[in-house]
């Protein structure tokens, strides 16, 4: 399979916008073609997880790229739930792979904060399965089972209390985030219950914002080393396992086959935190701490900046925002500016980041592997 | 680029269908593999256009391959609004031809009978411009936009009924077209208008029904010759034709540009013809017949089942129906079967096929040519 680089990165300050979703798309992506240098790309992917319903929008694909002034540039949209910009870059990868264009824009992007937020849950919740949202189960809910389930496996509240304030705290240093001020492990542990055990300060935001990358057949310092996919059953109740995720681990396994090395050679991640429990859950199914080790290894401040493996250091879903189908795209956006000296405050030296979204609650997920090139 | 290929195909009856759309397109989905003798493909790529507004369904690839039993396989959905089932077509091709995955199964489908018509109606409409949107226009508002401007042109309501009138002597043939009986050229043109100078008969019904493909990386009789896509302004006002879609000859220019021939070989072909002003149109912008020359070919019997270049075997959208994300597929499904001497009743004799979809009012429309291997 020919190689496939990224040439260019950008993404909007996440937060509660004022403008419209596609400015907010132009604006991710002229950054991500100025830094590529490009005029104009020869196909662009397009992720956006309901505009119909956020925006009463649809047709999103040539929405966009008319109104950023590319009408006559192929483009398509994706959507796999809360991953949809990671299915993006997939699809985009893919394009640049099988020689079909050789100039691909990514950009995705959600604009949530105009809504009252029991409505922004009920829309986001329409990714889970039917039977069990009629038993009134929504993203919280599940990530509150799932947070309980953990504490058999020895990770509690500490625990993932500790991703918050690390995840705070790097976000102090990130100019695009949407929350950039820190918190006490005090503050995580009192603030209000939203699924027992989760707290507040355990949860995501509900953001705004967009982020674009320009993947090219012709070599950068950036390469997609490797990329992957997995998925699992939409109901939870079905799962193997509450404790680790399925989709996850394929999504893994799949990139590091295509890399041709595994995780000993991360430097860096962005981690999917909608949930702080999931930070851990993922750093165990990547393989990138051994199975029961992930809250050990949080304490001992291993995946701080200055650990051994920096974990989130945009700050993550958690403090630098989930503007939902933008989030897998500005993982990558992040890694490219790690990689590339362009994360000035917070940069941390590495050669290989790998970079994790999950859609839905984990029925599509995905890891992809960049690597600096010598 | 390696080649790709056709290993089977399959749908479901379109009409007004009491089933589920997951039901309906797992029906499709387990045709299309019993054809090519698959058990489970490697890689699947949903297609459906709105399944939070006409169902409050989301995340609807994790949805449906958890329902057809396939939870464990990698899949993602595309949406270029009508066209989305050909999207997701080219997705499926990218991906085996970037050797990502060497069994693809590509399934589209939509349910929107169980709403009533001004609601289906106004979901379908958020394909459309918003500032033209806030003025009142709908889609057949803007295809009698378009109809009342080939009027200058030479092409009315005589020559766009004869489509109507072919394209429901073909489906009487189908038994998966939604409508199989005939109508006469005096009952489409005393049809009741809906958006002047079009009338009831001039427009596809409102369908459910679900289609789907399987690609492969290893030869069968059928091979995917062209494929090509073209976009153009969302808005109908900015486009510098109303009689022609550059979106159809950009679409076509690539697709023959990929397969190394010209409309020439093309023995017979699917058009778009959501309105039948639409299929002469599509005639001439993907220059199976020189400009200008649609309405006479059409009233000549040029494109009737015994012409010499059949479109619309299966019916068309007209007669067969038009389930929104499956249609792209259908066409594909009907090209396929009549390739391979499965299309009794009403099999063609031919080697080349073309299929054309359009997405919301020809922002992104698609273009395929397949062609029976020797």
């Amino acid at each position: 399979m020919p190689g496939v680089w990224v040439a260019g990165a950008g993404m909007t300050k996440i937060g509660k916008r004022g403008e419209s979703l596609p400015d907010l798309m132009a604006e991710a992506a002229h950054a991500a073609l100025a830094a590529a240098a490009l005029e104009a790309p020869d196909f662009i992917v397009v992720a956006t997880m309901n505009p119909e319903e956020f925006l009463g929008d649809g047709n999103f694909a040539s929405r966009v790229t008319t109104h950023m002034g590319f009408a006559e540039v192929p483009a398509l949209r994706v959507e796999t739930a809360t991953s949809s910009g990671a299915a993006a870059f997939y699809t985009g990868f893919a394009q640049v792979a099988a020689g079909l264009h050789r100039r691909v824009l990514v950009v995705g992007g959600e604009k949530m904060t105009h809504l009252a937020t029991p409505r922004v849950s009920e829309l986001i919740g329409r990714s889970i399965d039917p039977y069990e949202r009629s038993y009134g189960a929504t993203m919280p809910a599940l990530a509150g089972l799932i947070a309980r389930a953990l504490g058999a496996h020895g990770i509690g509240s500490r625990e993932y209390s500790q991703v918050s304030v690390k995840n705070h705290a790097n976000a102090t240093q990130n100019p695009y985030a949407h929350h950039q001020q820190a918190v006490t492990l005090a503050q995580v542990m009192e603030s209000r219950i939203v699924a027992d055990p989760l707290r507040l300060l355990h949860c995501c935001p509900i953001s705004d914002g967009a982020a674009a990358v320009v993947l090219t057949a012709a070599p950068t310092p950036v390469r997609i080393a490797g990329i992957g996919q997995g998925t699992d059953t939409l109901a939870v109740r079905h799962r193997h396992s509450l404790t680790s995720f399925r989709a996850t681990q394929e999504a893994a396994k799949a990139a590091y086959a295509m890399a041709g090395f595994g995780p000993e050679r991360v430097d860096f991640a962005e981690l999917h935190d909608a949930f702080t429990p999931f930070e851990l859950i993922a750093l165990e199914d990547t393989g990138l701490v051994p199975p029961g080790k992930a809250g050990r290894a949080t304490l001992d401040g291993d995946t701080a900046m200055d650990g051994r493996l920096p974990i989130n250091p945009s700050g993550g879903l958690k403090a630098r925002g989930h503007p939902l189908a933008a989030t897998g795209i500005a993982q990558i956006v992040e890694c490219v500016w790690q990689l590339t000296g362009g994360a000035s405050g917070r940069q941390l030296d590495g050669r290989v980041a790998l970079a994790h979204s999950i859609g839905g609650l984990a029925t599509n997920n995905w890891v992809a592997l960049l690597e600096k090139q010598r």
